[in-house]
């Protein structure tokens, strides 16, 4: 810490990175791809949310919400100095929380946190890691590759139907952002069939797939877009949106043409085995990025 | 038709009112009320849609979608002028629609329809409607006191908070509604839990009671909000949203508090029934008036 600016930056580079674990198979995919890098990691499992056996492959502290005390030491005496927080995480009612002292001395800033929505929460919780002495960092930050990049990634592309209904779908996501509602939608021959709140990605493509199933919808076939972005004004280092091979499966099932995500904004598991999967199915994956703003 | 503009007008008021009937009860909710008012009503119901058994209690003839010719005459044979649409109505593919020489004339007219989402749908079935010599009317103007009213409904009343979460949700239909997407959402405690699109309002209930089932959700008790509105901008005499006794069940096993409809905006079915249905329940069901635009 009395090095040069520089030097300062290297040693947290090759300092353990804490990743506070969500649900869902990105935090090891990240965990993974942090190791390959030569990085080493130390996870910090949230207590029912988090896979217990996934977790058990890397050094761990289990954490339950609102305890941070004991993990914090267990994360600092590990050596780290950067926290990536990643995976699905669905808010707790107050009274779930077991409150430890530290909780406890935040217990005013905790109040405030959890009237808003998941964006509000993600935010505060970010704040107070860094009160903590941590520096928060993205997971696109430590595995920059971790993001959609722009362009085709699979063999079949999409067609100009198919962009229309992207745009569509971005277009309703910048709409409903401010309402903090979720990050992906599935729209086909310009008609929004389904909007992600609470339930996620794979539920919101399950239910596709059962509308679709039962004759509520009738997807002509090659149409349906799964469109995916983040939030407009979202803190990047928490809660970007994220697809992996599972969600490839989830839009092959709900006979689903592709899926477009905003590039740069959606952190992608696994991108090799999700073109694997996309091509077997004859589906497209591909990134588009945001029109910049006019100026003036 | 030679007779005063009054009494043209008291002439339809006694016409045969033909009623075109999508899925759901509603449409029977309406012809009763409409025959419990001494008019008499010739069914339209749309194969594949309208309930064949309900469909058999009043006279009818089965229609189906892109062949209104002969339709069309037996509705004018029982000496119908005005036509009421209403009933949950998902769009085909094209395809899907057996044409008849009269659909055939207006297939260019058609190919616009389909290209649109659900209000572009039904805004020009009801344009096409009064190009076959028919009065399109609403079925709150057959039946006036078929929308909610403004007020509580029910024993137990909505607190702030829920107010709160109705005004979110307001907000949120209000964002959407460019987007042709649905006509309900439900928030607690400031957070959007689910919002409708192709699956209509029951199914999107049952998700936020698999939800909380599953604990992804945890809805604090008393807490939760099911918010309707009609689209802005919609055509009101075609989709406007609608209310049953089954709405009220499927709240109540969804854990929610209660439902909060824009007054003028959304159909309640059997409003005697929903009131009961939820007093047993110890939910809320209100009413609330859109606040007036702010002049200049």
């Amino acid at each position: 810490m009395m090095g040069t600016e520089g030097s300062a930056v290297s040693d947290q580079e090759q300092s353990t990175l804490a990743i506070v674990c969500g649900g869902g198979s990105l935090p090891f995919a990240v965990a993974d791809a942090v190791l390959g890098r030569g990085r080493p990691v130390f996870l910090l499992p949230i207590k029912g949310w988090a896979d217990s056996d996934a977790v058990r492959r890397y050094p761990h502290a289990w954490m339950t919400l609102g305890r941070f005390g004991m993990p914090r030491l267990m994360a600092l005496n590990a050596g780290c100095r950067d926290i990536v927080c990643i995976g699905t995480l669905v808010r707790p009612p107050l009274r779930a929380l077991r409150l430890d002292w530290l909780t406890v001395r935040m217990l005013p800033q905790f109040y405030r946190l959890f009237r808003g929505g998941d964006d509000h929460l993600l935010s505060g919780i970010s704040k107070l890691v860094e009160q903590q002495g941590f520096r928060l960092l993205g997971a696109h930050e430590v595995v920059p590759d971790i993001l959609v990049p722009e362009g085709v990634m699979t063999r079949i592309r999409p067609t100009a139907a198919h962009l229309a209904d992207a745009a569509r779908g971005f277009a309703l996501l910048e709409a409903t952002g401010a309402f903090d509602v979720g990050q992906a939608v599935v729209v086909a021959q310009n008609r929004v069939l389904a909007v992600e709140a609470a339930e996620g990605t794979d539920a919101m493509l399950e239910r596709v797939a059962a509308l679709s199933r039962a004759g509520h919808i009738r997807l002509p076939p090659g149409s349906g877009v799964l469109v995916k972005a983040a939030k407009p004004g979202q803190d990047r280092r928490m809660d970007l949106p994220a697809m992996g091979p599972r969600t490839v499966e989830g839009v092959r099932q709900a006979g689903l043409a592709g899926i477009v995500a905003r590039a740069g904004d959606v952190i992608v598991a696994e991108p090799a085995a999700c073109t694997q999967a996309a091509d077997r199915a004859d589906l497209f994956v591909t990134g588009i990025a945001a029109k910049p703003k006019p100026s003036a």
